[in-house]
């Protein structure tokens, strides 16, 4: 463990890919998600981080205001986590591999049934804000598509394997309110191979 | 992974401890939150995924209807897991070692830091609904305390460590609004070989 | 407008009925709602108006600290005036009278229908928080019932008529888990001569 | 009231202004924004109360799948009626009156800290969901600015004044991140006449 728990990062993780090189996404969308709305997350939590410092020094502050700047650090770190994951999961040519597509096919029953719970969970938060995440939970062995309606939300226990973001400023700016097109570019970019390499790594975990 | 995405397990998780030997939380208390609450969201969650299943067979369903239920999904699923968290994480006599102690006090900058933490979050939730949650996120290796104000909401990638339960049912039948009193019995029943445990195994996923 | 916007009442609002004298509802319980639930919530609010006005003369807070805040006062100003509805619509026989049946029935197809709905509502919140609100919309002019999943919410534009709290420290203490009890209960005793006056008035003014 | 409880307007609300004519905020915008997330929200809400009321007959449905329909209709309906407030108090040309000045001075303290706070609720919003408020809560006779998370939160009992959408769909295809900008060209664009009326209509009922 690198960090105090009152630290944060220092600066936001640079982009893998090259935001003027995706398939339908423009550089001015990707610039503008991975500068304000990530970037703007990673300072707003090392603001909530120190504030929070502070205030757990004073005695006489009401817990249930404590609690408020405690909310703000669980939508924040939420933002700064799955910003990181969708980004990372961006790149690559949307065609996933034959092992992957065995072990969703054996969680869900088939491949494409995954596909389309993960798409049909994306469309329905069209026009509103949250995340898409196929997760592994590491204490039921399962693995599961959960609908966030926000970065503070999340399922327990869970390593994330595939995150695609549906808060507005994901697509608006490209697609307007056509949020099935922006989910169609989603999955012509997706980097599989960020994301076998997630589900290795979960499962091996999960297995011991 | 043993359980399919649309399966759920069969039956609540025994209990690891005697409830009617715990120190200040009644056999009364202790039952009824296994039975009615853990017990109620593992049935629960088993008719969601069931509805899951149809309503995805469903091609006409509106996806926002859809994720009416999988808000459901999610709920259900952080209520089972978190309660069993819990209750695994009781029945002890309270006393931390020192290797989770050492672990602890590194990240917060001591140990009873730590705790004057997590017992605020405690009891800023007091006379609501949520969960205290020790974790450590995977993704940016930090131990921290965390705030959920449901069962819906988890911090992003992140291993539960230590949980407390701050739904009213955890304390009403004992001791009323005096939720103060009822993190006290918490603390007293704390059983640390549990916490160290997961400490361990969270902390070898994590450095990997 | 007898207050200015960060002023806030000076002390919780008496019971109208004796405690003491509700039938299947102990005075124990209802003392103890009344000034630990209630009764915090008044206070609460008091510290929150009191932050914010000196926060907002706070030029270099961020907006999002200050949203915190403004989170805890919607949380709060829900909780002390929905408490308020609801306290004030207990004390009764429970036997709503010919006009106020009619007024509902003519808008949910039948009194019992309404009935219905309010009681499955409140029975899908047991062993959880929030509230079931009868309220008349001022907007669209509907008489509709309301699932609230905590003090924060609640319906736009909307007077409430008739108001049950399902936070578990409204029933936990007399009726543990049994959430149906508790309904009927709070329907055995339900106030309908308030019920009555609230619906005249919503409506008086809905129809201008 | 005109409607039934489960029936719901069989169309979205005309704008009472020409969209091509405002100061800032292109046609573009304003059209997608009416159709698609407003007239989206009309459509949902009539689904939605149609299966409400199959579900209602089902007596088989488990209450907590019930809830999960009832929480899209509080959703939607306050999409709908927040939407209508807003869209409404659009097309003017952002000069507040004297009398609503004075109302809103004497409340506040001033009319610039009414201002300063509503513009600050709306800035920690960007980047997210939500709506400002300015209401006239009928219980406590305040008026005062609401922070909502969503839709689905509100102010109890409280006539919505002057409604502001913090939605990304209101700014990101003029503005993208810049949500300053759309607050400077939202305030420019105030239709204060309509303010002014709910402002009269709210407080003559308050005050009987």
């Amino acid at each position: 463990m690198s960090l105090n728990t009152f630290e944060s990062q220092a600066a936001p993780r640079p982009l893998l890919f090259d935001p003027a090189k995706l398939n339908g996404l423009s550089e001015r969308l990707i610039r503008s998600h991975w500068e304000n709305n990530y970037g703007g997350s990673v300072k707003a939590l090392a603001v909530v981080k120190k504030r929070l410092a502070e205030a757990l020094a004073d005695k006489d502050l009401p817990p249930y205001i404590y609690n408020d700047l405690k909310r703000e650090h669980l939508l924040r770190t939420g933002s700064v986590v799955f910003h990181e994951y969708y980004f990372d999961n961006l790149g690559g040519d949307g065609k996933a591999g034959a092992t992957e597509r065995k072990v969703i096919a054996d969680a869900f029953g088939s491949f494409d049934l995954w596909e389309t719970e993960f798409r049909r969970i994306g469309a329905g938060l069209g026009g509103g804000s949250g995340w898409v995440v196929l997760g592994l939970n590491t204490h039921t062995g399962q693995l599961e598509n959960y609908w966030l309606a926000d970065h503070a939300h999340g399922p327990a226990a869970t390593q994330p394997i595939l995150v695609m973001d549906m808060y507005e400023h994901s697509y608006q700016m490209d697609f307007g309110a056509a949020a099935a097109k922006y989910i169609d570019a989603f999955f012509a970019n997706l980097q599989w191979d960020v994301v076998a390499k997630r589900l290795e790594a979960a499962t091996r975990q999960e297995t011991k």
